[in-house]
């Protein structure tokens, strides 16, 4: 294959390098981040802890990979991973990218000679016992539990609990409920909210059952999943290294060799994700709906004017946080088919779309988490009522005519609301042209009521 | 693999009854339709008429083939095709249901005996010169092309010309437009509609595009594009008796190995049928919001009221063909999803999943036609504007504030929409506090002339 | 809206005969089968039921009520649900159709006149309580659950445990491992098979986890989620008496209104499906590249002969139920997707992609359960190792040559392999040139020892 | 809404700092790209020019644009362009990031004061007839096809024509054909690698055909469609302008409605990649499966050995390549679900997922064009055929009996070949078994023949 040249530079070595000339594709945007890049230090040093308590790697040796690895995890190094997602389909590269820059930093910790594989060898020792097939999905799984765990969480529950305050604050405010987008009997404005946080909930709670799943490590698996040139402990206590490293609780697999030919743990999580997604959907959309106007439209909420809507026309307040959240899930439910269908091409002992995978559910991680943010910051924590609008509509809402049944019987209600349909009154207008009092109608139509208080 | 008994009342044969009892997966509602049979029929026909002319068929014998063909071309004999889509991936046992009908069909005109495979052999005779890898995919395209001609054109083309018609009826109403959800500067409704219009034209022109290259068939290709026993000409004679029965043009392809092992064209299809998904989801999702109400919603359009919305609420007129058709379009988009997915998975010299991407195809032809049909007849031809909830809507927009620029400068503009959105007022009242004459206002503030007419 | 008339021969009235008429969409394949009839039935008999002892419905009414009921549930009435799934988007034609049919169903068994209403009335009786907003996903929940149930589970772990049982019958058996389809250190079909068994396992436990929550229903909630005109205890009980009939454990769901107006345990369940139908993907071309040849492909198993493959090609055995089997994938990503796309489109109260949800849901479910019991009694039962194959394979593979490192060193191996690779040798006729013994060979080169055992 | 601050190194305003602030969503790789900057530097430029022209702007600050424009074009100002994807959904920002950088920039070149509007105003001037609403669509399609243009034919064309040269080269090699992965009559290697040719021309055509179509500019339409504020001939001369500064031929649409409110043109050419992405699938899959090996798989062909692939096992080539492509085929499976979905969420007058879908289709085109790029150099032009592997399967391949049918009969044949394959003999021997003359197999059985030539 010939001679190659790596800049001084680098720590990086000649897989690395070759990889770098071979895969020139979507290098401005698909270079690996820091959730992948911190995942493999953390995965590296958890090998060379296991293995030291193994034997199989000495103590001092071991410890030159912990403290370069504690750079990769630390994101002092991120320079130093120049790769791309669309390589090798079993990350190998990036694998031995992460071997090589933990040897050479390693080396120079001790005071070695760059590029010399002495006294830490990227193979002999920091893959001691690996292989890219089981470390890649490993690192693939520590990285998706993490950015859950230290982003996504966080990220929706602020939006969420803003929502529920809201919803809380908002309980007694009765307007038109909507069904086929046509007016319907009345709700409560905290109902509504108290809706959308049940289907965070909900979705939020499908995250973390798949999040749980996903702990399953592949570490130990090596080539094809016999685990062959490992220490037989060495996956499992990898797995102990890595849950103390991340504080969170990572177990090897119970199958290694689905854990290497398949990756439908991810499928799962993407899957969830969706699901998150769609509930964002339909909150922002009803966000929008509701604030649509300011004369023209729904117009029962407020929300915050973040930017100019428009320069002259005062009050056109465009929901620009609802358009950005909805963009999110139009590309979180690509990311959903791009891993569903990378998840079901594996072959024998090895699915090679394993980076595809990683990176679009890492993706849509990322994006769900900064656009809840963005989204409660900007928009939900300023939802206000329009209380004079909200009135107004549900005053003039037919539907209340429902209330009149007990009172009055079916006929006649049916009779004034047709009657206030066809000649543009109110329902008080027609109840009273036709025999009721405004009294018995204020006594019997009382629109809380009507919503399950 | 032993005997197998076909009903003495079934024209079909042994390998039909394989697949019948080998593959009983979605029976209920995945049994080959019209489309399919009628194209088997087509193809069968033609290639007997193609043999003959060239000598490798005695004329008596492609005669025979040729009425039988005409049976099941007919729907006479739909009754003798029982299988199912998911069999084998290459549609070998629908073809060799065609060849064993159209055979036991054939002798039974010829006063032969069933299964006598005399004087008509399925193989031989029916199936001379062909193989399922070259005549499947070939049905396949005469099915498609043929639903797209009969079927979808005119279908879609009743609605556009619903709307066309609409559009210039309509063409002198001024009304809010909308961005963002948000009130925007004047549009007539006939340019609204004129969108949609605009929409369906491009889509339709998309599908017609994929269409014309539908129409190269995979005939004459045999087992593995080669060609191998069948007459040179075979295929390209047979294509032109096609094109001669369906009175739609169609040729052999060039490379008949591409025409084996991808179905790129038909991936094609689905794209375009897509993209006119897209168009109807917009015309949908707008009409329902323009009809939505009747009170404290848009309701700036009325749609026909065609089933009960609501047994006490008058007034309240679900768009249910709108539900309908933006269902039907989010199982487009599934089919669509179905077809790009099974078109990538060819191997070597054949793609096996030539039947779930017909299937889909052909679905997603009918329930877009059958959608567009309904929602013409139920919905579209009773579009009325609201004139009433449009003009008071108009009247209340404060974007027609942009119209006074020119004539009291912008500051002057921007103070009077300020104060009408800040204080409730008409744009006309505002305008008049600020000392502008009602007479000016009216001759300034001119909607239409905001239009672009 | 006019007269409409109803055949006398059906049970079904007004409102389902406007919807067939207004919706002829699809109707070949997509009248509602026999799963969401059922789940219709067991709701509205659990209702009636509830209704009664909560003294909302006299107890005879109620009973005439549950006979009716349990005909619809028998399947004795199907013939009486004629619509299609692409109507109104919150299934209150389906919904209004069972209503009818068991009035009048009811109305017969007590001796009534059909159409009067009398006694039982298809609103004020057997909806009683009820709007299509809460019914309709109730009975998607109730069929697609029980679906899961009584087809799903059974046809998998059918298919699942034939495959255990192989991978334990064959657990001695080893063969050459392929990574990046390129040959590989030594695995055992044991655990090649008992990979599959383990993604299996992983789905179904994944497609439970989302059954468990699609038990929660949305009865109760009416028509916007406040459970106006319901007995405040009638869903929490309604779900008690569901429980019963069906034998699975259903409850009323916390939140009505995210249950009316988003079906995020749906959009859950269909991606489940689909990490069940990955793992499919992955099994069904496993084995039919494992069973690819006869002799020009890897033909380390054989898998039984269904139907013949070629007139005159023996041994040529199409691997037809893996065809059918991953066509039933694409068509399961298909569905998701559609599933995904319908779940993000709710609007305020209501999300009106109910039908076309719950159809696609149930029909994933359908074709991927007999697609596993298609698999399992064509495929799966006969799949046998190619013993001299897999030796002969396992022979010749280079990679063997790991074994001998521990023995003669790194470079001599890599000598060894080398020379074997450039010269077309065995890895033994190339040590044994190299100066190993063959008995020291045969004893170092050992793969079962390779294999993790 | 407050004052912001913008660091006084950079041209962008007001409007660009408030966006960063709001929209910190996926910002280390959702910044726009050089395709959409210069997109919007040449639509500056061609507006300023066209209104100049049009007397709507002074030919001296048009001149100031022009200059300002064309840095924006070099791409001299590219950090100036700090926004993301995910902002407003009209892309509003981001046109206003254009009109501020070239305002500023103008005014630079001026010897004016930055942020002084003066004498280049970023809203008066640079945004002169103009409005987000049409300006952003603009370039969406003035970035889609420039990259068309610049990038994707070119990198296609040159796998196309390294396959069309490897086709021609190998045009002579026959080799075991392959349906359902089971041995079939024989191929020539350069049929094969033809049928991957015409695959790419397939989908190249229409990819052409859907950029023809994209061409189509909203420009013009300014916020609704009407055109309201611009020069009637403002859109047109545009769009002239934008042609001689692309060197590509845009026009006018004809209905700036549907331009604003739709995006069906880039679903169309998303739609088109897709079929470009089956296609290139299906190249990489069969490389890689017959460069699989090199002892236990096909091996029938050899690929560039372009990395280590095992540090101790020669011959083990990974097929990285096809590895890389098939993951950017997944990617791109993806952004087509993203932007079908998107296109198909506009509302009244305006769709508000603009910048999403231009992301997604401008990364498609990115991914594509880099990974044929990688896989043409890397991998196709060292295709080679593994002539003594090609030859030893064909020898031992049993589907060659066929040739015997018209010789010996299809019953002595049949026989003939039962026997090979019962007993593990060749063909040859099993022939001569059966009283067939060595002299006439080698006569009767030409593979070659059989492959159409």
């Amino acid at each position: 294959m010939g001679e190659v040249q790596v800049d001084e530079s680098r720590y990086w070595g000649a897989q690395t390098q070759r990889s770098l000339m071979n895969f020139d594709i979507g290098r401005d945007t698909f270079v690996w981040g820091r959730d992948m890049i911190r995942a493999l230090g953390v995965l590296k040093k958890a090998a060379a802890q296991a293995n030291a308590e193994l034997g199989q790697l000495p103590t001092d040796r071991a410890d030159l990979i912990v403290q370069a690895a504690d750079d990769v995890i630390a994101g002092r190094l991120d320079d130093h991973f120049p790769l791309v997602v669309f390589q090798t389909g079993s990350g190998t590269q990036s694998n031995m990218n992460s071997n090589e820059v933990i040897s050479n930093r390693a080396i120079e910790i001790a005071g070695g000679v760059l590029g010399s594989k002495n006294p830490v060898h990227p193979n002999d020792d920091v893959n001691r016992g690996q292989s890219s097939n089981d470390t890649f999905p490993t690192a693939m799984h520590i990285a998706v539990v993490s950015e859950l765990n230290s982003r996504l969480y966080d990220a929706v529950a602020k939006l969420r609990d803003t929502l529920a305050a809201k919803a809380a604050e908002f309980d007694d405010i009765v307007m038109v409920g909507r069904t086929h987008l046509q007016d319907a009997t009345p709700v409560r404005l905290g109902q509504v909210i108290g809706g959308w946080v049940a289907q965070l909930d909900f979705a939020l709670a499908g995250v973390r059952h798949a999040d749980g799943r996903a702990r399953d490590l592949a570490i130990g698996g090596t080539a094809v999943g016999t685990g062959l040139n490992a220490h037989p402990d060495f996956g499992r206590l990898t797995a102990v290294k890595i849950s103390e490293e991340t504080g969170l609780e990572f177990r090897q697999a119970d199958n290694l060799f689905a854990a290497l030919s398949a990756h439908d743990s991810l499928v799962e999580v993407s899957g969830a994700l969706r699901v998150l997604a769609d509930a964002l959907m339909k909150i922002a959309n009803d966000v929008r709906w509701y604030a649509s106007g300011p004369r023209n439209g729904i117009g029962e909420i407020t929300i915050p004017e973040n930017e100019p809507g428009s320069s002259i026309m005062p009050g056109k307040v465009n929901p620009t946080q609802s358009e950005a959240m909805t963009m999110v899930v139009a590309r979180v439910f690509g990311n959903d088919v791009t891993v569903g269908f990378a998840g079901s091409q594996g072959n024998f002992q090895l699915n090679v779309f394993k980076p595809v995978m990683a990176h679009a559910v890492l993706e849509s991680i990322r994006l769900i988490s900064d656009s809840c943010v963005s989204f409660n910051d900007h928009c939900a924590v300023g939802i206000e009522p329009n209380l004079s609008r909200i009135q107004a509509n549900l005053d003039s809402n037919l539907m209340l005519v429902t209330a009149l049944n007990p009172h009055v019987g079916y006929d006649l209600a049916a009779k004034i609301a047709k009657q206030a349909h066809r000649e543009g009154l109110s329902l008080a207008e027609s109840a009273i042209a036709n025999g009721i009092s405004a009294e018995d109608f204020d006594r019997w139509v009382v629109p809380v009521d009507m919503t399950g208080r």
